[in-house]
């Protein structure tokens, strides 16, 4: 493809490069840098179109962001075009099949990245802020190590509703628009739900939701479904046992939204009466063809599964019901008992954390996944910041 | 300029190289690296003369560091000497019109570096505390940003007010000597007016003043002047309008300090009664020859000023008296009105964080300044942080 | 030395390369970068002998770590062997004389790297995670200003108390099998005595017990005896007065364990009756061939003395026996008066933060050493990061 096409390319799509970004992409062909490998993989087939992306507020006019530089290989293993077109990463429906699996392949060259390098320089140059209104130290940790193991710099903080700013009474887009001059990429943990979309439409940089209130927490749900590919070996026919609160977990929701895009699956709701899984998401399951069925005999699910999901009881969500707290903490533990009857190939995963609703003597069993789990969203973070940041 | 007479230089300055400075300053010519210009800009006249700087508090004898290595170029765009001499940044008082100019111009300097390289590693190698005894967000990452862009790194603490040495009783001067062993520069924020120059008289590595209590916030001031300069072309002559808090606001009164060393500036004062500018100010830029005048009518001052600087009613101030806030706050409001009246090449700014004394929908005129002078503090910041740390 | 008897090496330590580590060793040699004279010391007679570590927790399967790189030089400083396996850092007392000198070895040689180039690269690409569930700025500040030194980055939490997991109920194993996903070694304050050693037991990467509550702080002790020999240039046949609250302090405590490692030592102790040395550390001494010896003379004891380790009367021991702490404090401070008695060569220490138990005009004294010594905590840090990442 020529100068010209390149050209035609860009105006088709309305795009114009971001200066920062244009140079940091041309950097990466200039300097012998991992990403490189793209270039070298189509001598002469390779086009740097640049994709229109989001508008920048800019008093002084209009600017578009080059949201991804995106390569043409003589062998691609996956189409490019449009619809893997990734802005900013919001909630868990955004994504479509394809673009899962578009993910999950970046997600598993980022474990050979991560274990076998001295440490990649791919995001060298680039600025991340968590912008993080509760605390998650989990999460947070989990997005700084991705940034930094990609060579990626963090500015970070942990307790932004103390923010003096947000405290004064400073709108979330006014927070936005100062932290978007000093960084390449904000990730932003929120206590409102929709406040990651918020963001998102006022930034001209990418906007990760690392959790919105009893909204979305898209990675998480984006790291179970590649734990339970990477586990399982598919997902198309799997069987999941989704287990202890159902109501409240808006990790369970997610995933139950993501399994839907696969086909023939089957999932087990396992709960205690009082944390059911709600209407909304049954409906939905079956308007898509899910097959789901309610259970409150867990030895049995248990024994047909290739997953069993075990979440927390969350006893902030009782109040002063402490009674039914305890009932329904009790009732569906997976231990030794229930190992037993699990099939060789299944796997436990868990969010984390746990508190004694997966016994410890779990953990030695090959079929305990939650710490694996815990570790691919290390790699589904690395997967985002890289396509975010340098595209495909 | 010869060996012989470096030496000379050194002792005419009673300065002798800190060996760790010394060390990164010959780097910087044996590294291909950034600030390497410096040198090739002057084949044959360049010397690296060692200026005396702070006396640290070894123990074990004195030690004089090595505050910048200056260069003399074939054409230098300003003067070097004495006058540049930069230790620390702890008040607006503290810079002369060259000064500012030579700040300014290492500042647009490093927008081009921010905006178009893969990132500077000017700064490789160097330790940046950030000391905050009360919480800044905005300010801490404006300057870790600053750091990092510059390829410098960040010991960070958000809240050493409850450092649990500082709560135990320890001393501001006992915390900087320790910290001055983990670091190269300190960055500090401070409830107490004065800490910031305790803290420089104590240090053997420079401070900036990152904001003490009432007192100083000198680099707001640098990036408030700085952002005059480049959204109205000139700082001589300018007309500039304060509205809002003029009592309580140490933005205010600090830029109105620097305004007075600009010829032929006009300032109007325009602030609910109860929160008007202080006499100091006004005998002040009357002992300067500058012209200033107090007003209640916005829209004839927004019609006559380069710049509108906006501020918001401080709340906390006004205690129980809410009557009083809510009457002060509601009486000057920049709105689509006053951007009719306001100059096409005029500008509102505002030294954030706003409530509605800007309304949104002024933000998408392109006179409002307030996000690019934002922007501009991370330039002032890494100017400073370059001049401090390597010198001019 | 064949590939074969490497091969036999591993074989004999039951050692298998965890991949990354070992990616990480080969790389040091592959680069040039700042250890790899490690190789260059022995050109045929070196060998990488990868020793066995701890087990990790993956559920897949055994996999066993590599600790330590180590290398026969052709004229060690120190032997090497199964001793110097050094995996975590608990307590004082794992370390013998022989450990101790090697460690100080690498302290020294950290010196000249910190004050003398533009930056040491040799834990590029390493992360460490500052997991503190109690503030102590200066301790964190210390850990990660080593760690950045040495070219490494860190993965911090201040406040990991309000982790939200562990405020749920998380436990700390869980905890610490997540942060070992992703991060290179862990660097844990906490309020629970041995809680160093339960993280240590579950961690497949290194752990630093950077103080568990009244329990142990091996760091501070290591950099305590450091700074004796540093400063006097022996540590057998020296006296030391250690005065203050001996009753609380755990780093008189440990520092008693460590000093009798050395020969011919005398310990004196000096404090107010409520906060006296307890007796099972006499009785080490003791048991040890220690001399010891308690005194109400601070003049005359130091007068004697190589070293007076002041500390601080730790008024929240005392509780509302207000009238008690307040007689205890003022009961032995060190002022010009100590100074006079005190010999030429001898030196006033303490852990920091002081209040007035060291009058201020002592500072300036060359013999004012605890600024020096908090210093001598980040080449301890240095040292030990270095060694558990990379190996002697």
């Amino acid at each position: 493809m020529s100068a010209a096409s390149l050209l035609f390319s860009c105006s088709v799509h309305v795009g114009v490069s971001h200066p920062k970004l244009a140079a940091k992409s041309s950097a990466c062909y200039l300097l012998n840098q991992p990403w490189s490998h793209l270039k070298s993989k189509t001598p002469f087939g390779h086009s740097g179109i640049l994709e229109k992306s989001k508008l920048s507020h800019k008093g002084d006019g209009i600017v578009w962001r080059a949201g991804a530089v995106q390569v043409e290989t003589a062998a691609p293993s996956f189409s490019v075009g449009q619809k893997f077109q990734l802005d900013d990463v919001i909630e868990a429906q955004q994504f479509d099949r394809e673009t899962l699996n578009a993910i999950f392949e970046v997600a598993r060259s980022m474990e050979t990245i991560e274990g076998n390098s001295s440490g990649s320089q791919m995001l060298k140059g680039y600025l991340m802020a968590t912008l993080f209104y509760e605390p998650s130290t989990r999460t947070r940790l989990s997005f700084e190590s991705a940034m930094k193991r990609l060579g990626g710099d963090v500015l970070t903080t942990e307790n932004a509703r103390e923010f003096s700013s947000a405290a004064k009474g400073e709108t979330l887009e006014d927070t936005i628009r100062t932290v978007e001059g000093y960084s390449d990429i904000i990730v932003m943990r929120h206590f409102e739900s929709g406040a990651a979309r918020r963001a998102a439409a006022t930034a001209s940089i990418p906007v990760i939701n690392a959790g919105d209130g009893p909204g979305q927490h898209p990675t998480q749900a984006l790291l179970d479904v590649y734990t339970i590919e990477r586990e399982i070996g598919k997902l198309d026919g799997i069987r999941v046992g989704l287990v202890g609160d159902l109501a409240n977990g808006r990790t369970v929701r997610s995933l139950a939204y993501l399994l839907a895009k696969y086909e023939d699956v089957k999932i087990y709701f396992v709960s205690p009466e009082v944390v059911k899984m709600k209407d909304d998401i049954k409906e939905y399951l079956t308007s898509k063809g899910v097959e789901w069925e309610e259970s409150s005999d867990l030895m049995e699910v248990a024994s047909k599964c290739d997953v069993v999901y075990q979440t927390r009881i969350q006893k902030e969500r009782f109040g002063e019901k402490i009674d039914l707290y305890e009932a329904a903490r009790g009732k569906y533990i997976v231990n030794q008992d229930v190992l037993k009857v699990m099939q060789k190939h299944a796997v436990v995963m868990h969010p984390l954390p746990r508190l004694d609703e997966i016994t410890v003597d779990v953990d030695s069993d090959p079929r305990a996944a939650y710490f694996r789990q815990a570790k691919n969203g290390l790699y589904i973070r690395m997967a985002l910041l890289k396509v975010l940041l340098l595209g495909w």
